[in-house]
């Protein structure tokens, strides 16, 4: 659906792999920016609001539609490359030393 | 799948929605590291070459990921999220506006 | 001193805005990185290990010396524009309106 | 200056070093933003136009403000920090070795 939409709109022509990761990172950054200046506990509450939690869908929305148009773009499968790095983080992460440790993915 | 994986390691206790969209920012910053200093068709050429695609793959999975971790977090429905925006987007990108225009997002 | 760094490494004709631009990107998400699984108090105490203290400097020179690249960059005088938002913020945000308030850039 | 903008309006409650870092990569991506679906060449050309001329150098001042904000908060002397890692970077990539090569920090 997202690469029907990118063509019917010929904007396919914009989206070299650099534009399309860049455009993922401003995405992502607008899903940060709600809850920057919130403590945990507010950032829950945050999502509380029916307003502000429909806005924060549109912005995880749209950095996995960025996603998808990446792996569309760089002919990347986006299901096997998560299903494969899952793997990967089970291995890397075992749980009798990963467990309840938030230094998690910097320190082992 | 990813859900059971942070509930293994018990890291749900870090995983406020503060904390997960800034490591969706974090990770979407590595999707974008390879890319940054090379031109459009460096950008693409990057891709052809097996060890570096490989790892790109791995930090377009960490996003969508850390996409999916946010879905549980915020219980958003991530793919009616992904859905509903598409159809709003091609609602404010009519074709016959925004054809071939690269200016899209920000000047419509 | 970070333009002759640049200029006698020749990496001048990489340097066009768009990529300096995902250069500083890059750079903050690796100053967010040691941050993002921490709770607000340990990330104070973060900073008082040394080694972690010298690292996150680290990070943060780089997101500074890349701004400065971009400003030479671009011909934007940044100590001009740094104090011309600051006067600007000063007035978005008077003193009597945002005094305490968390909302502060996103509602006002 | 910056320290007493935020003194005076209280802000300082919210700038534990996690928010203010995530507030950097906000605002990185604001800078990243209007070039992300342009070619190196419009990037340049974008920058001539003296409205977006004027947005880009507020979204970079905002970088540098944060920036600023967090040296205050995490007391790390930010222009000894940048000098020490310009310093650092000249060992990292000698003249005779990065000459010329996009592949810079990458990959040497």
């Amino acid at each position: 659906m997202m690469s029907q939409f990118v063509a019917e709109r010929d904007w396919g022509r914009f989206h070299d792999p650099k534009s399309v990761a860049m455009a993922v990172g401003v995405e992502a950054a607008e899903l940060m920016e709600p809850f920057r200046w919130l403590s945990t506990e507010e950032s829950a509450a945050l999502l509380n609001d029916a307003r502000r939690r429909s806005a924060v869908a549109e912005e995880l929305a749209d950095v996995v539609l960025l996603c998808l148009e990446f792996s569309a773009v760089s002919k990347i499968d986006i299901a096997e490359a998560v299903r494969a790095k899952l793997e990967l983080n089970k291995k890397r992460y075992p749980v009798e030393k990963s467990h309840g440790k938030s230094t998690k993915y910097t320190e082992l």
